[in-house]
Order: C-alpha cells, then sequence, then structure tokens
C-alpha cells in the first residue's frame, strides 16, 4: 500500500476520533493508541483482539558464567510451566483474553513432552564472550522461526501478537546487544535481571563488555544478532520483521523483546511502525532503548518478568481503545452538544 | 473480622505470592494489587471479576456561571449516551468485561426515557458561591443511593466497583472539596476540567475560593459534602463508606471520584482499606488529593473524561492480578529450581 493511501486512512481515523462525545483531548493517548494500531493495520478499522502471545525460549552459553541468578536448567523448567499454563503469562494471558504459544528455538534439553513448538536450532547459543553466538545459518533459522510464528498466529485468526521470551541469561545477550547498537559502554546497560547484584553485577557488566570487546564496533544489527543475539531474541526480531509485510501489530513487552525489536527496525525501518510498546520494564537499560525508539509505553507497573507478561497486560487497554474507536457516539449520533455550541 | 484475622489472611496471600514462578520482586506491584484486593474483601481467593461501574450523574448550580466548557444541557445528554452505550466508559466497559449502570442522582432534566436507575433527588444542586450545595436531607438521600447502588451490584453477582460521575461543573465542586479538606487555596487544586483555559479558567478559580471562603476553614468532610459536594460526588462517597461494610472494593476512577473516596475516608477511615486507585488523570489538582490518600494508581494515560473510564481500564490489570494468585504456579508445583537452590 502507498504511503498516501497509508495517509488517508490514518485522517479518516482521526477525524472519526475527533467527533468522539469526549471533551477535546481528554482522551488522546488511547487516541494515539489508536491510531498506532490503525498504521500498523492499514486499516480504518483497527482492532487487536483475538490476540496470541509468541513466547520464545532459549538459552545461552554465557549463562554458564554465573550472569543470571537462577541456574540454566530454569529455562527448560519455566518453558513446561508455560506449556502447562502455570507461568505468569498464562495467567495474565487467561485474564486478558489472549492465546499463548511457546516456541524452543534452542533450549538446552531434549525435546518437551508437552504441547510446545519444537523449532529447536541448537541446544544454546555459543559463549559470547568468546565467539559468535550463532551461525550466519543459525540466524536465518532463528528469524525464519519467527515469520513462522507470525504467520501461524495469523493463520489462526490474530489480528496482533505480543512477542515475549524465556532464556536464563538473556539480560546479558540483550545488554550486549543494546550497548552496541546505542553505542554505550556495557555498564549503562546491564542490570540485575533476574536479581543479580553486588560483585555478581560487576561480573555480569564485565562479561558483557568482553563480548562487545570482541566484536568491536559495529552498528550492524544483523551482524549484532549473529554475534551476541540469543535464539529466541533472533525469534521475536523476525516477528518484528515479518509484521511490516503481514501489517501485524506486534506488542513488545520489556527489556528483551525491545531489544529484538530495536535490531528489527535498525534492520527495516518499516518495523517501528508495527510496533507498539507495552510496558516500562524496571531493568535499567530498557530506557534507554525506549528513548532510541521515540517509545512511550502503556503501562508502568515496575515489573521485570519478561514471558510477554507486561505486553499482555496492556493488551486490554490496546482493545478498548480499538473498540472505542469502533463504537463509541460522535456528538452527532448522540446529539450531545459539542463545546463550539455553548460560546 | 477481628484484625488479627485480616492480618493472617494476608500473611496466608503474602506466603502463596512469594511461592510463584517468578524472580522475587519481579511482580512487586501486581503482588500489592492482589494484597489490596485480599485486605478489601477480607479474603485469601481475592477476585474483581463481575465488576460494575456505577456511574453517578448530577447537575451543579455553579455550572451556570461558566465554570465548565461544555454547557449544562450536556450532563443530560451525556446520561443518555451512557444509558444508550456510546460514551467512552461503556465502550471501555465493554472491552473489558464490566458492567454499566448510570444512576440520575441530580441531573436538571425530567425522568429519562431510557435505562437509568432514577433516584433524583433534585434538579441540581444549589450555587456554592452563594449557599450550601444541598440540605443535610438530600445529602442522606445522596450518601444513601450510593449505598443502594453498591449492594445492587453486590446482589447481582459484583465483585468489585468502579465509581465514575457525569456533571457539567463537577470539577468546580471537587476542587472545592479537595481545597477545603487539604487546606489548600482554590488555585492549587482548580484545573481545566473540560477544558477550561485563560481567563475562563481564572473566574473559575475565583468562584471556587469565593465558595471557599464562604463555608471558612472546616475539615469536617459530612459538613463539606453538603456545603460543597454534588449528588453525584455524595453518591460515589456513599458507595465507599459502604463498601467497608460489605467487604467491597472500590476502584477510583479520576479526579472527582478521588475526592469523593477523599470524603469519605475523612469521615470513615476504615474506608482507605476498600480503595484501589485505577488512574491518575491529567487534573492538577489529582495529584494533591492522591498525595494526601498516600494512593498510586495502576495506570497513568493521561486521561480526563470521567465517567469511570480510566478505573475501568485498570480492570484487567486487577483482574490478571487476581487470577495470577489463583491460578500460577509455584517453584514447588512446577518443579522449577529456585535461586536459594542455585548457590
Amino acid at each position: 500500500m502507498k504511503d498516501a493511501a497509508l495517509a488517508e486512512i490514518l485522517a479518516t481515523v482521526r477525524k472519526e476520533l475527533a467527533q468522539k462525545t469526549k471533551p477535546a483531548g481528554a482522551l488522546d493517548r488511547i487516541d494515539d493508541l489508536v491510531l498506532q494500531v490503525a498504521r500498523a493495520q492499514h486499516s480504518a478499522q483497527p482492532q487487536v483482539m483475538p490476540a496470541t502471545a509468541l513466547v520464545f525460549a532459549a538459552d545461552h552459553g554465557i549463562s554458564r558464567d554465573g550472569v543470571s541468578a537462577y541456574p540454566r536448567e530454569v529455562t527448560a523448567q519455566m518453558v513446561l510451566n508455560i506449556a502447562a499454563g502455570g507461568a505468569a503469562v498464562c495467567t495474565f494471558a487467561q485474564a486478558c483474553g489472549a492465546n499463548v504459544q511457546v516456541y524452543d528455538v534452542g533450549v538446552d534439553a531434549p525435546a518437551f513432552d508437552a504441547p510446545v513448538h519444537d523449532v529447536k536450532i541448537a541446544r544454546g547459543t555459543q559463549n559470547i564472550r568468546h565467539q559468535a553466538a550463532m551461525t550466519e545459518n543459525e540466524l536465518a533459522q532463528a528469524l525464519q522461526v519467527g515469520h513462522a510464528a507470525l504467520h501461524d498466529a495469523l493463520k489462526h485468526g490474530a489480528k496482533s501478537v505480543v512477542i515475549g521470551e524465556m532464556g536464563i541469561g538473556n539480560t546479558a545477550s540483550a545488554s550486549a546487544l543494546a550497548a552496541a547498537l546505542l553505542q554505550d559502554q556495557a555498564a549503562l546497560l546491564v542490570g540485575p535481571g533476574t536479581g543479580v547484584v553486588g560483585s555478581a553485577l560487576e561480573a555480569k557488566i564485565q562479561a558483557v563488555q568482553q563480548a562487545l570487546d570482541r566484536v568491536g564496533p559495529t552498528t550492524d544489527a544483523h551482524a549484532l544478532l549473529r554475534e551476541l543475539g540469543g535464539f529466541e531474541i533472533a525469534a521475536m526480531a523476525g516477528v518484528c520483521l515479518a509484521a511490516v509485510e503481514a501489517k501485524c501489530p506486534v506488542i513488545v513487552d520489556g527489556f528483551i523483546s525491545s531489544v529484538a525489536a530495536m535490531c528489527a527496525a535498525a534492520i527495516d525501518a518499516n518495523v517501528a511502525n508495527q510496533l507498539i510498546w507495552g510496558h516500562r520494564s524496571e531493568e535499567p537499560g530498557h530506557d534507554r532503548v525506549l528513548a532510541h525508539m521515540n517509545a512511550r509505553p502503556i503501562l508502568d507497573l515496575q515489573m521485570r518478568l519478561g514471558e510477554g507478561s507486561g505486553a499482555v497486560l496492556a493488551l486490554p487497554v490496546l482493545h478498548a481503545a480499538c473498540v472505542m474507536c469502533a463504537q463509541m457516539a460522535t456528538f452527532a449520533s448522540a446529539a450531545v452538544s459539542n463545546r463550539e455550541e455553548s460560546a
């Protein structure tokens, strides 16, 4: 669709919103969310429901170096927990009307005997301190996992997707990616993740800086994903990249999914129009990523959990915005006096 | 129920939340919402759905003095709009799974030929610049309207209620109430409301200050409701007061409903335990009220609409918190390694 056609769609939506029975400006933020969905869908009838939360799980070579407060095997355990409906994202999704699909892109465990999409590329990435996280071929596979996951969700009726992740050690990988893209030092991006503090946090910062020093100064997002990424991070980037052609809104969760989205937007600038920012994470690097993306998340609930949990909680606000656009009366239709008439 | 029994309930919920499969502290804010609902309900199985939005509408004598950007007749028009499902709160409630009930407590119009609860006390309050808004008997009626509305919602199965309002001129009344209770000058509380700016805003500040000067220095919330309140504000206060005995959580909306809740809490300190703060309004006085109540709203979407719209949008987050508490796995139940084991 040409830009002129999209501009016309957005003008139509803006005009409709301006006629709704509310004081001028009273719902500016909600109106803006409607326009974001309309822009992502190239549609004057924006809608986000049904929605699917795509949760990608993988392990990280660097997790053997103690960059997480939790042991490596938790990734596999949490995949089973998500598949069984027991994880936070599952309960939030149940409450908010979303469907959850979990993908094993690279968990260090045998195939799961559970409702998990088995798209395992390898049993974890290599250790980014010492070598590239993955091969070029593995990166292509991970991006393709995201592409296929998005299209599977769309095939099953989804109008929007949430991207989320599970991977012990993945804040280290995401911090390295963000630091490289933003040309910052590791210390500015690395945070506690699941709860790393004190000397362990110092060690995490050093590990990430070592990975950055190894790679050297490049902001080529594709190369950085291969060098510093994770399979789940690349898969989320793949969802974002595929969302452009598919005209699907992608609701971004916290720090790690935001870094994936930032990588995708660096590869294809059109990605930015597909992204809706769900939740501001407590992870300190998130604010730097949000500022770079000029993003203002819907929620700020001081969560730092991942799994797509924050984005799922933002879904009802987006849904309400779309229902408002579709169903709220106008001053004319409801015969309500507008302020112009009161002068 | 004795305080010791409530403390035991809360300790049970805290213990349960601490065992959920999430990094320590990752959901502190959500956990806190669970505890707020548990405290309000005196229950270790907190739940907020089904939820009913109680929207109270009334007119104000002071609205004849040009304190609103919209004409007085808009109150009645918007009541019909809410009853017909066309108002913002209706569309948000549909999206968020809430039921809306609208009460005519004092609209300056004949009885509505629409699904509106006809509990009209008078066709608007008196002008608070010159005399008490209502008589003692009228205040008692308005408080009783809130009491009855809450119990009607509970009878129909509601586990929580939202309080919202519609009333042209009611930010002036609410600002006067807040200024009196907080012992502030009118200029610190009065804001644009539906969009009053410039010299009209100056006139609104003067009108509110005149009302404050008339009443003189008192912080007796009951007396202030009679002197400066509105029928819809008093009805919302009545909901909050009745919620203590009924053990019902009340989700507070923006500035006006917050002032009603503050009045109720000043009358009965137990009210504070029933209140859950849904949305931070753009109306400047709201921050002062929130600070006084030590309240941190769930959402901050820069809305300034009223009708209960912000609180309704917060409902899914509260619901998700309760579903999380009920259904999320524990480290033990999901066989996930906790961080203590990783040392």
